[in-house]
């Protein structure tokens, strides 16, 4: 990429963000009213996300709001320069992010996020509340309040809640039903399997699927192995998880045992170890494994590297390892699949989070919210499905007032 | 039935109770340790149920751990006489329910429950708590608690709780996750369509089939219905639900529309008038109607009537309508096509559900709970999830020490 | 039943018959053009087929094409007395069915039925062309053609062809594609778990349930076991099949193996001893057993009975066997489930198969037929397809010149 | 790749042969075997096919049989440049196909490909059958016989037949069993997906998918979209077709009318003009074309293109056409999106496809075949089901000889 000019890049960004922005409607409309009423007219927003095509859709649509936007990366390897170089021409908005940059000009980037002196942060794990806390004291009595992505993040939010240590209000968007019941779901059920399905160019039918856990994301890697015509086999450490996925139909055993008989390993517990010595050892050969559910711990590549008596790239981002004469393929070196070795989640999904991200932060912005970790109003969580349904083409029921005094009056239903 | 001598009715009950103790191994389970420990012995517990084979396991195992049982029908058209009979030829067990008994018989029969002198109750629907609260008051100071197994029951009794009118402790054994997300998706998703296929013998692949409503109930009823074949069209006046169904692959859109298209309807919303006037004019000729929610009021049947020119049973369990020319068929008067034109849950499912009911009964037996509604403690739902899966020869994974600190250590999560 | 007056016979068959009728709209359709052309007029129908409401459908078309049609059942239990009454009140139609008759007296009516001189003849099993070329030679000069419905029929015509010994024209109405494609798999696909369920009250979600043979019958029973939640397991003897059954995402394994684990088993090989003495020795107690494929034959039930311990009823149509201190439950005797324990295959697929036989018999009256075993003709095949998406309210898509030609140029093609 | 040397090239060619290599167990078995027995010694095989590592491993197989093999593409842009420099390290292999060569390079190479005067043949639409026909009809006499892998193929190879024009044997490896129902369903259907999902990033689930035909192709497309979560429309010209589309539980209308509503259409018909003017009209915005077919000519660009006011490419693959002010986009200019936005059939189902064709050549030398088109033995496909199942570790029954009887005897079944 480095070859192209800054034009080509800044070009080859746009038509990506316009491809995204074609299937992002609930962002559209949202934008379409920002435009008219500029409710984040005088603010300054610091984020840092994965600056690819889907985040710049929301960064134009805050930018489109009023705001003063500055943007760096969450992960170093996740930044699409050209997208960043787009970013770059629009007015009020400065990017920071660079792909694969030195650890240094990582921490640099955030610096700058920050040196705009933002009242309100977007986080994806709360690297900018953390810094903030931590560096950029300074910074906190004019901050409002910041927005949080992920799981990870508001776990991480809730601690220092517990602690007494957050000094700022923080808007749960991970915890809006349009956001987990969703991307997770459809969003990691599809594009890890669009990843595994890419990168080795395999069959799934006929193959024997295992999932390590049963949780959204789980699931939706399930049904989507079963919608392609594998043999789903879970594990789980939840009893009740467990039964449900039986009574999906899915088969349910230990790793121990599954590791045996899987032909394709997909770990999604936010766990780590899920594989490890004892299941690579009795793994047969060919075995696929990948993980769609967090960090790169999940699948235990330390001990792998270790047992194995070679180890090389046979295809691109599958790395064969071999133990006691059996080879086992990693995709990905175990990271997220459906980013490293895919374009992450469908542009669909990401319109209704990054719907709760701007409508969140129009609500930080018109109300005044005490210090803490605050869940996204459910009227935002409704009218970004509302938007949605509208953008299909669908239209669904209302109660009648006869109804609603029937669910109210609970003498009447015996 | 009335043809059959007592001891017949005693063997044809026995016969039925012993099919279902066949299929329900987490009570069975629960009534092999009952029979050691005896931890209900000297308890008195009166009980409102469905007087059925499925039930009958349930006062047996009670009975085994120690208790004096007496329980009569929830409902005069549920009750099958020779479970009845069955039931009292066991030692300390009582039964005072009888098929379509009248009015007076009916509460007659709770009275004389109550006359044990109960310190434990166990409700479908709350009426033995209400009776006693209205009517039998002398009662309270000697209750303990009481278990209640269903949404509308729970829904009523926090309306009082709110009100300050409970005056015992009750454990919502309805919201236990081994009750509520199986009975629901997995036994109503089945035995509604076992009782539409019995009743009609007409073929589900190729149809129209509409489900009113997609919560858990409806979730399992489209779930089955997309694996019957049909197309499953949901309607919805949740925004986020509406959106599920769709990402579930189902047409979404409201009742009027989908009235004209649709051939076969379910509703199983809760609520009243899901299928109305406007509706029925607008259906095509041959249109099947069922229930498989709540009341028999979720089809209005009084406006149908007043619009029907004719109405006639056209097979057992039919009813006939004709409105505007086009026959309207409706199954079971509207009223729950599962139990109505069926037998009602699996006993598998009923399994976890009672066995929640038993180890509820034991842990109020063991505990001084304060008046109000309690949760079933999360440990009972594992040990009930737990001992199902053993019954299935399911053995599942185990945290390690090193996952578990991973879990709880959320500085390492980053 | 027979407590009944012929007249409420009469008016309980006739329910039964238009109930069928409102779900059979391509039969209704060819009734309506047979009405109005008189294509059967002077001609004489001898019918021997299952009694029941949709067959009466096919006669009652059969005599309003002109025709005289004299009917008896194909199998001693599967005739309904009231559709028999129903049917004897038309003109120009007589039934000698009886259900639970002698052999004596189910012979006899065979011959009452030929008695009429009939010069068409429709078989289930090819029962009245085998009696005709045995003892009723003087009726061959006069009959132009015969109609069998079934695949076990025509195996049989064809060896008799092969052998020389076929003296007549007989139609295959079993291979029509409207016919051998849609009543296997999505008729006794839902009919045989409507026969199970209905029989059993038992969940079929999270359980094993193992298909033997994956013809389309199996198919069909496989994909609805799927649609209802359980885990399949798939035995075959054709390496193809099993193939398909395996990259359709199911176990396949040999029955020997599939005995160990499964749950619930569903014979549908048209072959004997699928199920027999290894297999019972490995069951788990608690295990159901049912047919859905041909005979009583696919059970081995000669060596159960000799293997149990005991044997009795312990619901309708399902009989304990004790072996070896386990319960195996087989439902209906061994005898298809979906006819024996349930109400056959649905009005809508019996509409397909019956509009063939409607066709072919108007096609033999129409076209002079040499003796042996004849097609039926491609155009009625489409034309059924058409009439029942026309039911359907469904429009396809015809071919434009343009396109007929690429289809028809093979060198276009490159 | 032209920056890689040449000895990159072939490490990188061998490195993907040898991934295929892994995941096709049936070619390797025969390759073992053919190693041991040499059945090809002394043939020369010409071959016309994709020249990419799948094929690899077929030719490799071919020449451990003592085969000496040439080869050529037979489609410019579909070979693998560094594919056939790791051929042509090898023993009595010659590969003359380079990507993106002029039409006379082509067509020079299939003449190299002839000269070494081969005695069989494999072709993949007859290339090399026509060119021997028409151009060097010297070869003619040594020829013992030809392979040919694709339905269009043998159509234009049995109508030369008819002609009375093809003067050798050629064997219709398309017609195996394991081929045919194999890789058009399971294949298609999942690297049609693939493609698609790769080039768009783009959620299916929620989506109207629109499947132009219900051939084995568009049956796995639509089998799949159904389990990636969409509504699936189905459009046919085969009334019987239809019928099972829409049994099997999907929507079925025209064309003109599923252009309507359609997210994302697939056309899979193997026939011109699926794709229209008037369809092209009625789309919604952002509709995405792909073909999963047959030749580009099913989506009818050049139509598209005089409707177009712009046409662009916006993302790798995607061309927007935007037409009356509405998105149209193209996946890969209406190419077979599995192959050219994909990596083509997955390695598992081209085992089987080339199991076919290796042991048709072995058969090929060691029968005398007469002219014309023959079927594959059915042996052979057994075979290779067999070695297919045996390498997924699966046992199948096999018949006892009472049941083999019970079959042949059509007495008994009675």
């Amino acid at each position: 990429m480095t070859d192209l000019s800054l034009k080509e890049m800044q070009e080859s960004g746009r038509l990506k963000i316009e491809w995204a922005r074609n299937y992002m409607p609930v962002l559209n409309q949202i934008r379409a009213d920002f435009e008219k009423e500029k409710p984040l007219a005088g603010h300054k927003i610091a984020m840092a996300l994965h600056v690819e095509a889907k985040t710049a859709v929301l960064v134009e649509t805050l930018a489109a709001g009023g705001a003063i936007v500055a943007i760096t990366g969450c992960n170093p390897l996740s930044t699409q320069d050209d997208v960043a170089a787009a970013l770059n021409t629009s007015e009020n908005i400065t990017c920071f992010a660079k792909y694969d940059c030195t650890n240094e000009e990582y921490y640099d980037a955030i610096d700058k996020v920050l040196d705009i002196d933002p009242d309100i942060t977007i986080d994806d794990g709360a690297d900018l509340i953390f810094k903030i806390h931590k560096e950029r004291r300074d910074l906190i009595p004019k901050i409002i309040g910041g927005c949080e992505e992920t799981t990870t993040g508001i776990h991480r939010l809730v601690g220092m809640e517990k602690d007494g240590a957050l000094e700022m209000a923080v808007l749960a968007v991970n915890d809006a039903k349009t956001k987990f019941l969703f991307d997770n779901r459809y969003g990691t059920g599809q594009s890890a399997w669009d990843g595994i399905m890419r990168t080795t160019n395999l069959l799934v039918a006929g193959k024997t699927v295992v999932v390590g856990g049963y949780g959204w994301c789980g699931r939706g890697v399930a049904m989507r192995a079963d919608g392609l015509g594998a043999e789903v086999v879970v594990t789980e450490i939840d009893p009740v998880r467990a039964l449900e996925a039986r009574m999906d139909g899915y088969r349910v055993m230990p790793m121990e045992q599954a590791a045996e008989i899987g032909d394709l390993f997909v770990t999604t517990t936010g766990n780590r170890d899920i594989l490890t010595e004892n299941h690579f050892k009795k793994m047969k050969s060919g075995a696929i494994l990948a993980n769609a559910g967090h960090f790169n711990v999940e699948i235990d590549l330390e001990v792998l590297k270790k047992m194995a008596t070679s180890e090389k790239t046979v295809r691109k981002n599958i790395k064969e390892y071999v133990v006691g004469g059996k080879k086992i393929n990693v995709l990905a070196d175990g990271r997220l699949v459906n980013l490293a070795a895919g374009d992450g989640h469908p542009a669909e999904v990401m319109d209704m989070s990054f719907a709760n991200q701007a409508l969140g932060v129009k609500y930080i912005a018109e109300n005044k919210l005490s210090n803490g970790v605050h869940k996204v109003p459910e009227e935002i969580d409704s009218y970004v499905a509302m938007l949605k349904l509208k953008s299909m083409g669908i239209v669904i029921d209302t109660l009648t007032e006869k109804q609603r005094n029937y669910m109210d009056d609970w003498e009447e239903g015996t």
